[in-house]
């Protein structure tokens, strides 16, 4: 797909979400009025939306047109903003800012910042609950994609990945190269995987099929947090908008640490074959995905 | 029904629950234990679990007598759970103790709190889910539940409840009655109602049913939270385990405080009358029910 033509989707794209989000968003009125505010603000700051983009366009190359996946992608973006309003809490990472904007509990104080953020997750379920209620609802397909939904965001999953990651912050021993896999694989993959996942579900893929899409989500979320790690020693910091060198200086370990640049690099680059050649099986249009799914691990920044 | 018999029942139910949610526990292994051993230990931290009780015996009193319930028994005692872990924060009601024991954060401190309480909210989830893999499930009847479960343990139930509450408590001027039945509505009511709802609902009650036991329920909730408030004036601080008069001190508004002694014991009374009277209208066995909201809220303690 040539580079502007993608430009002009991915924008495109992002602002139909954009629109969708905001029909899902809960309206600012009555006693609860703040707790609704601080969640409408976490949601709406942004953000490349990639999860729910991911989802909508693994439903399309599996041969979705219906709207039943529309309170999933909704409410696959709560999740992932609830998670971020949590990790900023002053408990957590302690942010003031992302992306510029101060975070929710900066704004709203610590408490509303939890409340937000639990509101956000339970809302998210209240959501994705929605798609039962679609006229053209398979009862199964959307049982089935409710629990992938609920089992990649647990303790079986992102918050699984969180813990591992706040302990491994803490511990003096170097990091298993197993143990660094379980962090990327709950922490960043699982959502792409949930993403994709009931995407295909909904859509009607065969069992194999979930589970190459699953193999490929994997795939995906591992590369692109490699790429970081890797971006962190050779990447330009104008380009990235970040001091670059801070693992090192902060005696993180990384992947690019732990394997060395060189095996870093070419781990990418067969996790990424990999996944677009997972999508390349698949009988559909997905020159968009995959053309996503390259310029999200092939980056610069 | 007879006291002794009553109290002999009420202790067998309550272990038959414990051993119940001891079946839905996470095993503590992997990367994440410490987060599935903190969701463990407040989850069996004691408690009535009243909740699951209230949602199994109105399962019953609609003649349901199936496994379904399970799940979402187990998934509410998690949602319960997952409230008092987060409001025992530090920047929430920051308590150290509950029950006599140290509470969550206390233990394994403030992050994994926070990550023990997504943790229990979202696996209320994927346990609720489970109740779709049943044998006879009616997966109309499921959805239904979980859209109940999951709305009024949310922004238009709990949560919301919860901030209502705590933006009263930094306001100067008068509480309206209005408000105060809002909170107590929504933070104590929402979860009563949506266990009786969702025992009935799985149990095949009509939808006319299912608006009165939101009724009674109400009732139970609100008539629970003014006996709370008579108890702090008249109760003995003994009996209590908790000094008496406190609010006064705090000068905290309160149901007593707005209406008055008198009337508020006359509206506990008509209160639980009428949910006792809905409980009688339904042709089911409901005798423990009935016996076990009396005790609930005319209680010296």
């Amino acid at each position: 797909m040539e580079k502007d033509r993608f430009q002009a989707e991915l924008q495109a794209k992002t602002k139909q979400i954009e629109e969708l989000l905001k029909k899902y968003l809960p309206e600012e009125k009555g006693y609860q009025k703040t707790v609704l505010e601080a969640m409408n603000y976490s949601l709406m700051a942004g953000g490349k939306r990639l999860r729910p983009m991911m989802m909508q366009e693994t439903y399309r190359l599996f041969g979705g047109n219906g709207t039943v996946i529309e309170p999933f992608m909704a409410a696959m973006e709560m999740i992932h903003t609830y998670s971020l309003v949590h990790d900023d809490l002053p408990a957590m990472d302690n942010d003031e800012y992302r992306r510029g904007r101060k975070t929710t509990h900066t704004v709203y104080g610590e408490a509303m910042g939890i409340l937000a953020g639990d509101g956000l997750l339970n809302y998210a379920f209240e959501t994705a609950l929605k798609a039962f209620e679609e006229p053209e609802a398979d009862l199964k397909k959307v049982a089935q994609a409710m629990a992938v939904l609920a089992r990649k965001a647990g303790v079986y999953g992102m918050i699984g990945g969180q813990t591992a990651d706040i302990e491994a912050e803490e511990q003096t021993e170097p990091l298993t190269r197993e143990q660094l896999l379980y962090i990327h694989e709950n922490k960043t993959a699982a959502l792409i995987q949930a993403s994709m996942m009931v995407g295909a579900i909904l859509a009607g893929a065969s069992k194999e099929e979930i589970a190459q899409i699953e193999k490929c989500a994997y795939n995906i979320g591992i590369a692109f947090q490699i790429q970081d790690d890797i971006l962190d020693v050779i990447g330009d910091s104008k380009e990235l908008g970040k001091p670059v060198g801070s693992d090192e200086k902060n005696h993180k370990q990384t992947y690019v640490t732990l394997n060395g640049l060189e095996q870093s690099m070419e781990e990418v680059r067969v996790l990424s074959q990999e996944a677009v050649n997972i999508l390349d099986e698949i009988d559909g249009d997905g020159e968009f995905l995959k053309q996503l799914v390259i310029t999200l691990i092939d980056r610069r920044k």
